[in-house]
């Protein structure tokens, strides 16, 4: 029998595949694939992707992936995606794209903001007729989220609706695929992305009800029908042995189980160990925090409170913030100055001190996920002067998001959920130490990276062995497979006051410009930054 | 008897000569020197000079614009320089600097801020025992003016102030040279820098009182002794007749009178053609507003209010915004990608639509000197999302310094002020259109563009030419010697709407982070911006 599994990992820009000794976790072996397709649209906030991308990626990256290892140990995949990452699809799980080509009919990517009015519009009926709906998301429904794009692409192009049998997420499909599903109706959805994105909970007998989908327009409830709450599982179950077809592109011999797939950042908490009292932290394009606990907690702000979302068995809270990697690239990559790439900005930030430059910013250049769940805010930078350099900006941006973290913590802690260690992955942290000592200066805690780099495929592999019996369950798969490097980063309290003091205005500006019943004032706003600045010079 | 003159205009950065027609005011030759040497130091907003720059660029600038006239035409020189730009001098009026080499004993720039803490504490003496000074200067003693330099001098480096037989503005120093002058006591003072920075005021008998500047600190006393009202003149009076040595120089043998000087704007407002009714605008570094009265106007936030200080006989109105070509620069230069240099910068910013960026900026990167008076505020950008663009923040740079001006024009009309005419001068207008026609939509009035280049240089030579006895006043200079350009740059009514929506953005964050007195909601702000963009895409 096999004792090796392969983790797959859909990033937002590119997939991982590991292969993973299910004995340690250690990675034997992975590959990088980039997707290569552009797909223009004109559409403010869309992000589109070409399926192409993921199947090309599958197979090259498995491939290359396998290539240095004994093809015949491998007993097991498991799959993570991005999401709400979805598309639409005929019957027979044929994307749309393939045929139509156009932005609407190709990926919608989880950060695709196109239907902030449609989630506005959600939002407020489920206000009204099904609050209970909104509990499940924290409270507001966003525009990352299922329902919000489907009925967006209703209003921008109704065409593709009509033609449409069901939209997927990636997560379901590339099992579906996998293991040779040809009838959408037999496609496993993932309780994940169903709970998470797509508002589906047994207590309410599983999808939103034709009564709720109606008031928002009655040509989705085709859709609605082709959603069967009882194809929902959690990744301890399989979703099929991989198809003969696969098996002869991957010149695999023995059977290979693959798992139902979770959200990236899902199997991320689950190979940086996540258990109770540990707060992961995936640090990539965005943030995803997850927290899991056994029983069900209410959390004001956060993305969702899902049960077996994360760990089956326990109750997985997932929150974020929706621009951090992202937020560092536009920054580099469009505005810096040219020859200001990342490693000469991270060189010049690390030399300024805390408050030094006398700014503060908002991250919220993509809107805020936790706690406001508002994509209706944007990025602000308060206290420029004519002296304020490329560096400190940057450094800024690196706080903000700090900040943003913690805005999240004191949540946590709010709603009773005691975090004692942090835990980080994601393609973030390796490649930025200035940003775990803010964080850890910030949040006051050390923070512990996670042995494997591939965190998420390692989260996958997880699944893939338990699917395949190598483990009873994720916490016995997760202890012996899942460890952290030896030294944290460890929080320097000489920081904390000129840190308070920062987030404190960041606090100030935070309620000032994202909560409807803050009234103040923000006359010292400034005044306080310019004061900083002058102590710290 | 002569009748060409010349106008020296010492700028922030270079001093222009020009060689003036007294009959129409046509400019025959001219030239320009930048300054060249450095003065580097520690102090927080601090920006010193050197005085070799301003003695070595009037011997180039002169000389190389006198080459090309007939020299025995020559009958008058005036000459204007920034302020408060100002320097410790010894009795001869030698530069300290010259001896020191310190920055604390070289030129402080107008724009130096570094007696912000000091400026605090003249204002609040003055609130309490002399609130008819701040009224002159209009509600706040800045940190940009005369005493506020020289207390922080007194704490930053008392050596240097105990050297100081004075502390002169470069507008009076280098007439006091040009003529000759080696007696401190005879210099003469121009009732510009006097009033508009030296809290003079012939009401109360001159300069400030004794019990005044004790109560700052009585150190200050040596300083206000050497300041001797009976010397102030303003600018329709001759200074001297250039003295035997810079008649060598300068190769010229007929007799020269020079007049007092006056700061560069106001002789750009005579320039310009400044009258009762018309707003002239000298948009440079920053920018200066000048308006004159036949009645005293209460104007609170105008840099200051003083009788004769622009057009000897009228009142002269002060106002201004204390980063303008300076906050473009600092974009442009430290800030922006390679690449994005002015002219590409205007090309894409000229394609954008207003609103479309869904920015606004509060322009106060250099504090707000109008209507405000707060040199404790800084620069703000809200509404970035990650599209965001180099060429969209750039041009919301150049629309919040358009709300800059339009807030002063409604202080204006607000204190009885009626403006039916812009007038505007100085470095930028000409370099960049994509601004004047920014201008005229958002202040809803056709911008006009004054004749000649130096304008400020052109007042420099009416004041020559009143001095040297060709006209009787300075409204008789002005009418012969001044135009504009044929055709304004028209304002185009079908963007005040969107303006007017942006502009009450700009008002709202305008109050809410620079009055104390400002209590309310922003939460709106961040919405309404990202509708406008959506709007405009």
């Amino acid at each position: 029998m096999g004792d090796l599994v392969l983790g797959i990992d859909f990033g937002t820009a590119s997939v991982r595949a590991a292969v993973i000794d299910t004995a340690d976790g250690r990675e034997l072996s992975s590959w990088v694939y980039a997707y290569r397709r552009n797909v223009q649209g004109n559409e403010l906030f869309a992000v589109r992707q070409d399926p192409a991308d993921y199947l090309e990626g599958l197979e090259i990256s498995v491939l290359s992936a396998l290539d240095k290892v004994d093809r015949s140990r491998i007993c097991g995949i498991g799959i993570d995606v991005t999401g709400s990452t979805i598309m639409p699809v005929d019957v027979h799980g044929i994307p749309l794209y393939a045929s139509l080509h156009t932005p609407s009919s190709a990926i919608w990517l989880w950060k695709d903001h196109s239907g902030i009015k449609e989630a506005e519009t959600i939002t407020n009926i489920a206000k009204e007729i099904r609050p209970a709906y909104l509990e499940q998301v924290g409270g507001v429904y966003s525009a990352e989220l299922f329902w919000s794009k489907v009925f967006h692409c209703l209003h921008a192009a109704p065409e593709v609706m009509e033609k449409a049998a069901s939209w997927v997420e990636l997560a379901d499909w590339l099992p579906f695929v996998l293991t040779g599903g040809d009838d959408i109706r037999k496609m496993y959805r993932s309780v994940c992305g169903a709970a998470h994105k797509a508002l589906y909970n047994p207590d309410w007998g599983g999808y939103p009800d034709e009564t709720f989908i109606r008031s928002l327009d009655e040509r989705l409830l085709k859709l609605l029908d082709s959603l069967d709450g009882s194809m929902v599982r959690d990744a301890s179950s399989p979703a099929g042995l991989l198809s003969s077809a696969w098996m002869g592109k991957f010149h695999l011999s023995s059977p290979v189980v693959v798992s139902v797939s979770a959200f990236d950042a899902h199997f991320g908490g689950v190979g940086a160990g996540v258990r109770p009292g540990t707060l992961v932290k995936t640090i990539g394009t965005s943030t995803c925090d997850l927290a899991v606990t056994k029983n069900k907690p209410v959390v004001k702000g956060a993305v969702g409170v899902v049960r077996d979302s994360i760990v089956p068995g326990l109750y997985g809270i997932e929150a974020g913030q929706s621009a951090v990697g992202d937020l560092f690239g536009w920054y580099v990559h469009d505005i810096a100055p040219k020859g200001m790439d990342f490693q000469t900005l991270d060189e010049k930030a690390k030399l300024l001190r805390p408050g030094e430059s006398g700014l503060v910013v908002l991250d919220w250049f993509n809107g805020n996920r936790s706690p406001l769940l508002d994509q209706a805010l944007s990025g602000m930078i308060v206290g420029l002067t004519l002296d304020s350099s490329p560096e400190e900006i940057y450094r800024s941006l690196i706080e903000a998001t700090a900040f943003g973290a913690r805005k999240i913590m004191e949540r946590l802690k709010e709603s009773g959920i005691a975090i004692d260690r942090i835990v980080v992955c994601g393609g973030i942290p390796r490649k930025n130490p200035l940003l775990l000592h803010i964080y850890a200066d910030v949040l006051k805690k050390d923070i512990h990276l996670s042995r494997n780099r591939e965190t998420c495929a390692l989260g996958g592999a997880i699944a893939a062995s338990v699917v395949s019996g190598l483990y009873a369950s994720f916490p016995d798969a997760m202890a012996a497979m899942t460890a952290e490097e030896p030294q944290p980063v460890g929080a320097d309290s000489s920081s904390y006051a000129v840190y308070d003091e920062l987030f404190g205005l960041y606090s100030e500006l935070y309620s000032a410009f994202g909560s409807p019943s803050w009234n103040g004032s923000l006359y010292e706003v400034m005044k306080r930054l310019l004061r900083l600045k002058e102590m710290r010079h």
